[in-house]
């Protein structure tokens, strides 16, 4: 009928029906003064492609995203934030009313100590910044609720997989959906390849359009959530 | 007749007619690592206000950009670049077809000592990033090409006026239009309000619409550089 040939325009399964999907994405900004700050080369658009898949297959997606170069997607609820602190707050906060947690933000990891109300004057040759370390966000979701299916991303140069093994049993999380930034490769192109690693198993995802890679990640998250829900 | 008539559409007035006016604009991007940068909250929008504004008085402009969510104007021939060092390079080589140059890119002060060719893993509690001054873009241009125009931005956050008076003589430019920043005021808004300062005077340009205030800005650097040049 009608009806449903129109909300097959955007619902493409009932995989994830009423399932609450939690999705960080995009960058954040620590700032160093009320001018310049850190941040990091990712576009958002990995993790919009993951929320968009989510909400094709009958999610209700919660999305809290760095500042990005990109729309909302239908369907999509979103909470912009700007430094890993901020992102972190509004993600626990969130995290009360999710099934499901993909982390695919680029958090930073280090903040800079002290924030300059000022805007530093450039009077010495050298400057040093002195960093901390940021609060690890899909750490900290995971210890707050055990129980929450939770997957990461992992961007790496070098050792992908033993990066990603590591990193899946070291924050205790479900799945790792690992990709190489190798020579800025996964940064702002269209395309993306995975390496996806849980407790039990792994498969690589091949080069591909980053929706339609984020169709087949969101296809094997909802296997393995479903599994682990039974 | 039709052809003056169409022409009316972009061109307002022939005050720089044939006059090569070189613009930097937008944040500088100053690489950590293969993933992580440091930069500023510059949108371009006013450097791109006053490019649209150049060209429509008849200049030939061409624009040296940091990355930027903007459209490079109608009439205006614009080069992308990253760091500050980038950026250096490829406004010191246009300067020499150029007889005006406005510096209006928000380039970094500091950049990394060295670049990581691997992502910087987090192993430790605090970071100190060791960074050292980059060159200066307005102070070299003008030092390389003495007799060009050169106008310079500055946008600080307190003693607006102490600090533009200070920088045009420090770096022995012709004009600066200071902007204040205070609070995130000016960066990525519509509206933005200047001082412009040159040797024998001063004129405060009140707050208004980015377009409409390059407009004012470039009248009055038109008229200085018109009167330089008789």
């Amino acid at each position: 009928d009608l009806i449903s040939e129109l909300e097959g325009n955007c619902t493409t399964s009932t995989l994830l029906h009423g399932v609450r999907v939690l999705i960080t994405a995009g960058p954040t900004r620590e700032a160093i003064d009320p001018v310049r700050f850190l941040t990091n080369r990712s576009s958002g658009k990995m993790g919009y492609a993951v929320a968009r898949a989510a909400a094709s297959m009958g999610a209700e997606v919660m999305l809290v995203s760095g500042h990005v170069a990109l729309e909302c997607p239908a369907g999509v609820r979103r909470i912009t934030t700007e430094s890993a602190a901020d992102m972190l707050n509004v993600t626990s906060e969130q995290a009360k009313q999710a099934d499901l947690f993909i982390a695919t933000a680029a958090v930073a990891d280090y903040t800079p100590t002290e924030v300059a109300d000022r805007k530093i004057k450039k009077n010495a040759d050298t400057l040093h910044l002195e960093m901390k370390r940021t609060t690890d966000i899909l750490a900290t979701i995971k210890q707050e609720h055990p129980r929450l299916f939770t997957v990461g991303f992992a961007a790496e140069t070098h050792d992908l997989m033993t990066y990603a093994r590591s990193k899946l049993e070291r924050k205790n999380i479900d799945m790792i959906a690992a990709n190489s930034v190798a020579g800025g490769k996964a940064f702002d192109q269209a395309t993306n390849a995975l390496e996806v690693v849980w407790k039990h198993g792994h498969t690589s995802l091949p080069e591909m359009d980053k929706q339609q890679l984020a169709e087949a990640l969101m296809q094997l998250i909802a296997t393995q959530y479903n599994q682990h829900n039974k």
